[in-house]
Order: C-alpha cells, then sequence, then structure tokens
C-alpha cells in the first residue's frame, strides 16, 4: 500500500490492518505446518487479532514518528502495528485474570479453548485446558509482536534506538498489570490508589509510550519529542482509562461487546468507583457493598448502582476530570517542533481516544 | 569479571550467575520504586532466578558463539544469559498449566503469590490471585530477557543477525508447549507424537537454538555452524529430554525438588511411558490406567509403575535410545571448524544434560 504524507488516519488504520493481516498469515502457515493440532491456535490468534478495532496504539506510534518530520514508510508501519500483538497478549491474559467470559461479544479466548475441549471430549479438566490455552497464545502473541518489529525492515539504527522504550513500556504494563490484580484483592477505595493503576495499566502505555516509540524511530535525537509527547500523551492516557471507566459502567453491551455493566459485576476498583464511594452516603455504600462484585447482580442491581454513581454527583465529576485531562493534551500538540500533519491526527486522535462510545 | 579463553565451564556458569543477579538487581530497583505493593514481585523472581541450577541454555549459547572462533566477550554472557529469563517465564507458567505446586523443592510461585493473599486476607479468590500474579511474573521474566538482551552491549550487527533465531526459538518452545497440553488432554499413548513434543517443547528449546543464537551472534556467515550444531544439538536435546522422562518417574525427590513420581501423578504423555504402553500386557495396561494421573496415588502406586515400566522393558529401551542419541551428538563435535575449546566444552556439557541426577 502506497503511503502519502496526507493519508488520513482511516488511511493509516488500513495499512495497519493489512500489515498485521499478512504477518499472521505467514505466522500461521508456519505453526500449521508443526501439525493440525495447532490449527486452532492459528484460527483462534487470527480471529482475535483481525476482529478488532482501533488500532490505537499503532496508529500513535505512526503519528509519534511522522511528528518529528519523518517521511511515510511502510515499514514504520510494521513496526508500529507490533504494539497491536503486545495488546492481544495484555487482553487475553487480562481475560484470564479477571475471569472475563466475553471479548467483543465472543468468547474470550480461555472460553473458547474451554469448548474445544468439550467439544472433542479432551481428558482433564475443560478450565484448565482453556486456561493453559490462553496463557500459550498469550505469550505467542507477546513474542510475535517482537518478531514483527524485528523483521519489519527498518533501519538498524532506527531499531536499536526504539528496542529500549519497546522493553520500558511493556515492563510497565505488566508492573501496572499486577498493580490492578492487587487494587482488585485490597479493594481499595483510594482515588488516588486507583488513578496510579490507570496511569500505569492503561494510560501509558495506549498512548505516551506508543508516542515515545515512534518517535525513536523516527529522530536521531528523540529527546526532546519524548517531552512533548508526554506532556500530550499523559493526561490524555489517563482520560483515555477515565472514560474506559465510564464505558465499563454506562456502556451499550452492543458496543463494547461485554455484558452491561460488566465492570460492576467484576468488582472493578475503577477512579469512578473510588470517586462514587468519596461521595456516597453511609446508606449507599451499604449498597455498593452489598452489589459491587456480585457475580449474581441483576440489571436492577446494575441499574442501582448506576443510579447511585450518578446521584452522587461522581459521574459529572469524572466527565470535568475527562475534559481537563483532555484540554491539557490538545495545548501540548501546537508546538512548531511537531509535523503539522501529525498535529491534525493527534488532535483526531483526542476525539477517538476519549469518545462516548467504543 | 575476566574471561579467558580458557574459562572452564564452571567458571562460565560463575559468570552468567554474575550476569544474572546484576540485572536482576537493577530491575528490580525499578520495580520497587514503582511502589512497594512491587516487593513480592521483585523478592519471588530473584528468588526464582537465583535459586537454580544448570544455565544450560546461556552455557550452550555461549559455547556456540566460542565455537566460531570469537573472542570471549562479558557483553555476550549477559546476551547468552537472556536465554534464562526466557526459561524462568516457560517454568513459572509451565507450573500453573500442570497444577504442579513446587518447584526446587519451594512451592511454585502461583501457590506462594495464593498463600501471599491467604496471609494478608486479601478479597476474592486465592487460587485466582495466584495464577494470575504467575501469568504476570512469567510474562515480565520473557520481556526482561528481551530487555536483558537489547542492552547486553553487544554490536548491532550481532544482534541484528541474532534476532531472528531468538524469535524463532521462542515460537518454537510456545507451540511445543502446546502440542505438550494438548498430548496430555488426548491421553496419546503414542511414541511417535511423544517424541515430537519432547523435541519441540524441550530439546530445540534447550540445546540446537541455544547454540544456533551463539552462533549468530558469533559469526557474520552462522550458515554452516547452523548444520553443525544442529547434528549436536538435535539428538543431544532428545537425549536431554529423555533422561529427564526418566528422573520425573524415577528421580530422587530431593534431587529433583519435585515429589517422587510426580510426572506419574500429573499423568504426563512421555516417551517413556508411551513405550510402557506399547509393551505392557492387557494385565499391565489397566493397572496403568488406574494409577497414571491419579492424583491420590500413594508411594506404593508409584512403586508399582516403577515395576512396570522396568519390567517391560521399557526402561532399557529409553537407555539404549539416549546412548545412541549421545553417541549421534558426540560424534558431530570433531569438526575442524569448531574452535577446539568450545569442542571441549561440548563434550562436557554432554554429560552434564544427560547425567542420571540433576
Amino acid at each position: 500500500m502506497e503511503l502519502s504524507k496526507e493519508a488520513s488516519l482511516s488511511d493509516l488504520r488500513a495499512a495497519i490492518n493489512q500489515a498485521l493481516s499478512a504477518f499472521i498469515q505467514e505466522e500461521n502457515l508456519y505453526l500449521r505446518s508443526i501439525g493440525p493440532e495447532l490449527n486452532p491456535v492459528a484460527d483462534a490468534l487470527e480471529r482475535f487479532l483481525l476482529d478488532s478495532g482501533k488500532r490505537l496504539r499503532p496508529l500513535f506510534a505512526y503519528v509519534g514518528y511522522l511528528g518529528t518530520g519523518a517521511e511515510p514508510s511502510p515499514e514504520i508501519i510494521k513496526a508500529a502495528s507490533a504494539l497491536e500483538l503486545i495488546h492481544v497478549c495484555a487482553l487475553i491474559h487480562d481475560d484470564v485474570m479477571d475471569g472475563s467470559d466475553t471479548r467483543r461479544g465472543a468468547p474470550a479466548i480461555h472460553k473458547a479453548f474451554e469448548q474445544i475441549h468439550n467439544d472433542q471430549n479432551l481428558l482433564g479438566s475443560p478450565e484448565q485446558f482453556g486456561i493453559s490455552s490462553a496463557i500459550l497464545l498469550g505469550d505467542l502473541a507477546l513474542i510475535w509482536a517482537s518478531k514483527f518489529l524485528h523483521q519489519s525492515g527498518i533501519e538498524a539504527s532506527a531499531m536499536l534506538r526504539a528496542l529500549p522504550l519497546y522493553d520500558e513500556m511493556r515492563v510497565e504494563l505488566m508492573a501496572g498489570q499486577y498493580l490492578d490484580v492487587y487494587e482488585q484483592a485490597l479493594a481499595s477505595a483510594s482515588v488516588e490508589r486507583s488513578l496510579r493503576v490507570a496511569r500505569f495499566k492503561s494510560g501509558k502505555y495506549t498512548i505516551e509510550r506508543p508516542l515515545h516509540f515512534g518517535a525513536a524511530l523516527g529522530s536521531s535525537a528523540p529527546a526532546g519529542y519524548l517531552e512533548k509527547y508526554s506532556a500530550y500523551g499523559l493526561p490524555l492516557g489517563e482520560a483515555f482509562q477515565l472514560r474506559d471507566d465510564v464505558l465499563g459502567v454506562f456502556g451499550d453491551s452492543q458496543e463494547t461487546g461485554k455484558p452491561a455493566g460488566d465492570d460492576l459485576r467484576e468488582g472493578k476498583r475503577t477512579v469512578l468507583m473510588a470517586i462514587t464511594h468519596d461521595r456516597a452516603s453511609t446508606a449507599q455504600r451499604d449498597v455498593i457493598k452489598n452489589l459491587l462484585g456480585n457475580q449474581e447482580i441483576t440489571l436492577e442491581g446494575v441499574n442501582t448502582l448506576r443510579a447511585i454513581i450518578t446521584e452522587t454527583g461522581a459521574l459529572d465529576e469524572l466527565e470535568r476530570t475527562i475534559e481537563g485531562l483532555t484540554n491539557r493534551a490538545l495545548a501540548a500538540i501546537h508546538d512548531p517542533e511537531i509535523d503539522v500533519t501529525a498535529q491534525k491526527h493527534l488532535e483526531d486522535l483526542v476525539t477517538i481516544a476519549i469518545k462516548r462510545s467504543t
């Protein structure tokens, strides 16, 4: 695919999708050549990867590259697309850790392989087989990400500049994921602690770090860009995660691909719930205690919690916070050293990152 | 540490241990700086990494490098040591997948974090917390492996030659792990199928691929070495895995750090069990069916199975196979293009890889 300087975000997304599709088809040929037992692995990973969405992380990486004034490049599209495979690993492992049974309206990977075990009447526990398969498919996606980056065809100097940032992003992601798991188990209701998790787990890894990675791909002296991109990426990353909190509670299940109020059922300790807890009356706190994290919660229970979140003013407070963060991000875009095409993309990406539906 | 051309395998192992220790202490400083919640992660990974053993994969990688005639190098020691962190990931995830509760005489990572959950009276399922933690610690080890390699300080050209082999090794490992999980669930008793799993899961990844990785680090034209190293590494890798099968059944639990006959309890579909099945009488097959994979198996049951494995002649057959494979590996060492110091190391490594205790 020819990439011009004028390519729109949706052109770029199409190029990313094409790169991902070509990569996984090649890799799957190899898996299938080992033996037909690996066909379900190949099928599941291909479906999971190509059946999604916004490609936010590759887009931020590519735009971060363009922002340095570097020329459009199909090799950089590949390197940037590698980040989507890290995300695939995070989602597959996350669903095991959360015990989340659906993803984008389809069974989560561990559930799909549990079903394969049942269908084939295999020995042992179907649940355990599902979990083992999901661990391995996630591992494979993480490895594929690096493989895609390594064989992208980018220049050696760009590769060597980008790898340290690539590693830092991945270490931060896993540290953030552990904080998240631990915070759920603590059942913390602290706004400050929830914010820290949101920053590490999702914010930095979705926006700031992909931009940094792109800057290192594009510039032989990326230090100045790292700072500029943080000024945009950190607040926007936080706003993105807060928007995700709202969608996890109020999102349309048709759009989120998850049951209505799924975060409430899972008892996620989000910033939204921490603010709600701060603002709630004793009676409201009792209701929250009973319903939050209750696997058997009904739609009525979900609506009761939603009403408390709204009535306490927590939702409004969160929306104001999102707006404030968004404005800080927007104010950081118009920097003369950031390429103007990239500036336009960064503006459009704000809208995509924090819009009110998925 | 100064490395001379005459460094013995145990000198090299000491250098590898020192490199691993310095790396993880640096990384753990970073983890601890995020927050004290990450202290258990840092502690557990450090203990797990430094509390082990043979460093077979780093040794094979370094010897593969020396074999090309390249000079001793502390940077290559670091690059080679990265392979140990891949192995840490494989072991941590493997223990979750096998439901294996001990590792080297200590609780497996998922059990250790289950205990942390209990000790701190956290909310939710301790078992789930243990599994989630183990998934993330394994992911982190896999990422650290690459980070260690990337920042080892080796030359850019060596890095770019080695990365494709590094990736191939990791993809093969995960494909092999899936085959293994699937084969257990099929309860296959086929010698041929068990051998294929052994080759992919352990043989290639323990010996052949580390040697290849080392060759790529050492030579700007490694193709010739890849072939030579396969002639040694493939048979020895298979022998290594078959020895592991024997130790899993007959090994001294004090030495293996696992309960006696642990593979029998887990119902592992090893080559040893497949040969036993082929040679067993109908009555013996009934006994195997009752006891193999029985979680409640007693020491008496373990001894009954051990007796069948011996009496059928399966153990003798396996030992002869190991001997034949070992001789093939030994015959491939004395090649004039392999550096003589490396030849000596390759000979010693045969003994270490297939010796009768751990």
